[in-house]
């Protein structure tokens, strides 16, 4: 059972006046369809981010001794835990609402703080690793770009996430508050991803140049190809995460229930509605 | 003399409906008002934009010999490029439509179309140097993280200029064709516009690894610390031309005058308007 309510991308509620199909689910609550191309689009994205976290376990697993916590191999912890973590994990987490159309707003935040907490938990891990190991071989922090990029990647990451949560998920935030923050912290979550994406591609970089040199890199060694479609692999996955993330007609739409209870024509005219992110 | 006409964002053209200040300029011409914070964020990515292309120049000058192109200087020669061309110039191109609010759309376009020829050309010789000088020296191509994500944003800057040169300046896309292809226009320049600062950081990270090596570097080199400021700074450079161009409100709307000759009301209720890019 479909009718057509409701145009999310304008100011003006209008029911009936514009194409996003609202059906009503067995339960009788109002239910979003889902546009015939995102599944595609999320199960590519999926695909490509399995694919590079276990190409990063293929990389370290073969070229350079797998891992443990206790010995040299404690460093390879490190890019291990922020392609699953800084990328794959926090990919995921910008798509939950576009995923997730139809459960309760509530649930879906929810899922998507603690897809971040646990993001930011085995970041925390990788980054405790590489921090252990430079003090245990006695090398230098903190001096390449990498390293700068990494550590801005994480401050702005935690502020985010605290700033988010107090938003969103604390109760004191006010309607229009959340409304005026929305595309600021829409903004920068994508911005934090993309430098993410920027600064494990300068680690891969400086792993590779660390170990191979000019000399064996430029002989085209199977480790610096695999690393190298390993490098793409990770820009492919930011670029189709930020694809889905930006198409305005596979935002989360407002749900009508959400519409018809907690907002005024007023909220309406003047802002957004917090009901799509 | 002011009055206020309709909303941008909404599908609905109401005269009189929402909050986008119109004025008439001298001659009669409605102007648009710009955003109060705009030209702050301009002036502050031309700041960002022309000091990492002098500590671009500076970092050539003081640490790499300067440039030359008949010497083994003429390597230099492709970082300066690509930082005037790929990087700023690129940038600027994006952010024509925000800047130049109340010109002709015509002008408009031939500017943004203008700019991004003068980057892909001073990108091209830059290209020509690198490869002219592993010639010379009897180096590898194209074995790099580096140089392959080059070559991708080379190729996809080139069709991405000749897609959007068949679309929006050859006369014969119809309307309808145009605002269809819009979105993804938008998506990709930024994309492209990403993928070239991240390359260029990669770049910067292999120029500094292939001379200074984890020894140097790791003892706080001036070199290595200009080099990883430069690298924060291509960076800002990237966020806030990404800011600047996709924050709704400061979207370049559409012209009181084109809407009134060109558009019939169906267009305006059935998808976006081209006056806004």
């Amino acid at each position: 059972m479909e009718l057509l309510v409701s145009c999310p991308r304008s100011r003006l509620f209008l029911w009936g006046a514009c194409p996003l199909n609202l059906g009503l689910s067995m339960e009788g609550r109002a239910t979003v369809s889902t546009p015939a191309a995102l599944p595609y689009y999320v199960a590519f994205s999926q695909l490509l981010g399995l694919t590079l976290v276990a190409m990063t376990g293929a990389w370290l697993g073969l070229y350079r001794g797998g891992i443990a916590w206790e010995s040299d191999l404690q460093f390879n912890v490190h890019p291990l835990c922020m392609a699953i973590g800084l990328i794959f994990l926090q990919g995921d987490a910008l798509l939950v609402y576009r995923v997730f159309r139809n459960e309760a707003k509530r649930t879906t935040k929810v899922l998507h703080g603690m897809l971040h907490v646990s993001a930011l938990t085995i970041a925390l891990v990788g980054l405790v690793a590489v921090f252990d190991y430079h003090r245990k071989k006695g090398y230098a922090d903190l001096y390449s770009l990498h390293s700068w990029c990494g550590i801005l990647v994480f401050v702005l990451y935690f502020v985010q996430w605290l700033v988010g949560f107090s938003f969103f998920l604390f109760p004191g935030a006010s309607f229009s508050l959340r409304s005026r923050y929305r595309a600021s912290h829409i903004f920068f979550g994508a911005t934090i991803f993309i430098l993410s994406v920027g600064t494990a591609l300068l680690g891969l970089k400086e792993a590779l140049l660390f170990k191979l040199g000019r000399a064996k890199y430029s002989l085209f060694e199977p480790e610096g190809v695999l690393a190298n479609v390993l490098g793409l692999l990770l820009a492919c996955f930011g670029g189709v995460v930020l694809y889905i993330l930006t198409r305005p007609d596979w935002k989360r739409p407002s749900q009508a229930e959400e519409q018809a209870l907690s907002m005024d024509f007023k909220t309406l005219t003047e802002g957004d509605s917090p009901g799509s992110q």
